[in-house]
């Protein structure tokens, strides 16, 4: 611990020995800014970022509030950047696109920015997306690829660009956003932790349909302990959320010891019959000797996800459609070409295709409840790939199996995210060529609790966690 | 209360007195078969019933498990009837069409069912429901006319016809399902109380969008304190449920005391520009003068619903398109031209319709929970008119105003539907020709405590409740 630099301490010690008074807020600011100059140059994961002034200035102000015996939150002083698709006050919000190059820049916080801002947090800038949002890989015409720090020729993944600032050490936690894989690709990517949470567990503002279990937000940390100190702030009931679960979060903070030899783990090679590269699936058995070897129960299972590509088509492109802003479809010309494509065809898409979608997730979910009163987590590989090279656009072929369509290859988190329950994506191993890949790991709905606390007591015992990448110093 | 005949005891003292063994499961069964016997041949309310011996054998079980000291739900002995829009095992669901005339009987009970008889209720049959639950009045091909025990002349109102059974003594309590005022509108024409609950309140499996917030179940009783008795069985958590709420219901029978003199009100006239009859008009303004007279403090707001009508129509259509069952399409000449019609608009629902309607739903849910950061209900009138003649099949004029399909009478109930918040339909007096209208009051999401413990505190206040109706003896 002691020859830990402060950027790569965890969150949770951070925000300990700044309540303590055992660093400043200003300290902790000064490393994490310094990293950032360092190294976001090559990683281009932070694309919006408060002059050096300002954000020394919050974090003079968090001292101050200390001094002074304020009530501090759980994030007091603690540095983070929020996905350049959230609005924060006083940034502009880019949505990856062009067409916003002009907007002026928000007035208001979106209700999970502000929750950060009370819990303490001091935002310092936006983190890297693709346009609107758009696939696994964060590349756009405005600020351009985010790379991974494990590998600077590679993807840091996305759509939650910030997980590769996280994994560098540029912060220490940040949010990100999940409907199809954008929380959890580039955690698997980037070996951090990412939660995709469940409906309702995070304020989401803003979005059309105040009901859909599709798009959440989420944490993303160097650990699941710091995912779960993330969520405690970003979490809580609110009269302004129609399906919002009405819990403390503070619980998030205290996650619960967890007997590995008690664990029950459905193990899916591959989400009902999905291409795996070689070098995954051999690093997937990897880890499964490993938690065999730590206790657990293992058995082969897999779930029902037949319908769930179809389903998971409509309902995504709907959505895409129904959030589309005006001045998406006011300038064609600018929009990304596949979503575009998405846009029109969630307008066109047939009631009876909707209807499938609508149905088929139903039917998912009751399928997996049922299968998680057997069983603590259903697993399966959060990626089929480890992170491809920075010059694609998405991954268009994996063991043999051609894919003709950006979405396609990210189908191991778009299944599951038709069981609409949430899903943790911790580290699991590295492949044969030191690559990180993660596990993707569904629980119990409303049983974020339960999954931090079982990711904890695995990457306190495989230590899978807390490496530090390769590809930067 | 000691000349208040054993049918008209509100459910909350049967309760007391069959788990105190101050009278007997038996007793309380054989006063409601009397009382069902005598009247549901002109009232037509239950079509459904156990044989007497099963339904005493059922009451003799209650007794005997009480005798040897087993632990008794919150409703051990109470009688109920469940609407035939849910299986019950034992018993052929009808949905109100001959379509189901020869389907089997039921194998297992609706989740909503399994709670009932896990809390003690004996269940010894079905309430009516209009065709597939379309509209408001209580009719079919199957079973004829439910009517109103004010007036036997008059419908009972529907879909969820088990409100005539309640308010006539044929039963002390009883469920419905509301997505377009199929609990509101019954309770306001006979007098009872009805609660449309938060969606995610009651589970209600079988449908085919789980995250719907369009149709609820809620339950409906003599009086708010009734209903809330009922609630604490029918709701609670259940990892089945992607949107259940995880609050236990137990506090539903522990109503808060609510002092009136704090009471905010914003008080519609007529949600927001509809047509409202003289009658209802006079009474509502004379429901108003009494809450005034009792403390309250009662602003005229008016809510923009304006987009209410279009997107309710959207959605609806939609559900009952995705909810309809193959035998329906199958048998289009057994259907009700009404329901043939929704399901086939439905089916070719256009998606930026559809996607007006999702929009428009989450805009009017916030301008709801706003205006109830403010206040704390919104109110307008149950109905625009008291029960209609049992000969029509909808309200084709209002005040002037022609309607010209089923549900445009319903609105005053479906755009309060769009708000996706709970409603309490409380009595809220007598027109002018002695028929009983109900308030509707809209409360803060997930706050059914609040809106019973108001309802519980109005009703103390001013009577109005447990009149006995003057169409039956």
């Amino acid at each position: 611990m002691a020859d830990t630099p402060l950027h790569y301490r965890s969150a949770t010690d951070l925000a300990g020995l700044v309540a303590r008074g055992e660093i400043s807020a200003v300290e902790v600011m000064r490393a994490f800014l310094a990293r950032i100059e360092e190294l976001n140059p090559q990683l281009n994961a932070i694309v919006s970022l408060l002059p050096e002034s300002a954000a020394l200035a919050l974090a003079e102000a968090a001292d101050r509030a200390r001094a002074a015996g304020e009530p501090l939150g759980p994030l007091h002083g603690l540095p983070t950047a929020v996905k350049d698709l959230n609005h924060v006050k006083g940034f502009r919000t880019s949505f990856g696109s062009p067409v916003h190059d002009h907007d002026p820049v928000a007035t208001r916080d979106a209700a999970m920015v502000a929750k950060l801002r009370d819990a303490g947090a001091l935002i310092i800038g936006k983190t890297n997306t693709p346009s609107y949002g758009v696939g696994t890989l964060t590349f756009n015409d405005v600020f351009g690829i985010t790379r991974n720090p494990w590998d600077l020729g590679r993807h840091g993944g996305g759509s939650s660009g910030g997980a590769a600032a996280i994994a560098a050490g540029l912060l220490p936690i940040a949010d990100g956003s999940d409907s199809g894989g954008s929380i959890r690709y580039p955690a698997s990517f980037c070996n951090i932790v990412g939660l995709r949470t469940t409906p309702g567990r995070v304020p989401a503002d803003g979005f059309a349909d105040a009901w859909s279990p599709h798009l959440v937000l989420g944490p993303m940390g160097r650990s699941s302990e710091d995912a779960g100190l993330l969520l405690s702030a970003m979490a809580g009931p609110t009269s302004l959320g129609p399906i919002a679960i009405d819990e403390d979060p503070a619980r998030f903070r205290r996650l619960a010891e967890v007997d590995l030899g008690r664990v029950r783990i459905a193990w899916s090679a591959n989400a009902d019959g999905l291409p795996i590269s070689p070098e995954i699936r051999d690093a997937y058995a990897g880890a499964r000797r490993v938690l065999e070897s730590l206790g657990c129960t293992i058995d082969d299972v897999e779930l029902d996800l037949s319908t769930a590509d179809r389903a998971w088509e409509a309902v995504e492109m709907f959505g895409f459609y129904i959030d589309a802003p005006e001045a998406a479809w006011a300038n064609p010309d600018k929009l990304r070409p596949d979503y575009l494509r998405n846009i029109r065809q969630g307008r066109e898409t047939p009631a009876d295709e909707l209807a499938f979608g609508i149905r088929e997730r139903t039917a998912i979910f009751e399928r997996t409840a049922r299968l998680l009163q057997d069983y603590d987590v259903f697993v399966t590989p959060a990626t089929p790939v480890s992170a491809p090279p920075a010059e694609v656009e998405w991954v268009a072929e994996i063991d043999g199996t051609v894919l003709d369509r950006y979405f396609k290859w990210q189908r191991l988190a778009c299944r599951v995210t038709m069981t609409s329950h949430p899903v943790l994506v911790t580290p699991g191993g590295f492949t044969g060529t030191g690559l990180p890949f993660g596990l993707q790991m569904v629980g119990p709905v409303r049983g974020e609790h339960k999954l931090l606390s079982l990711g904890h007591a695995i990457e306190t015992a495989t230590g899978w966690v807390g490496q530090r990448p390769t590809g930067v110093a």
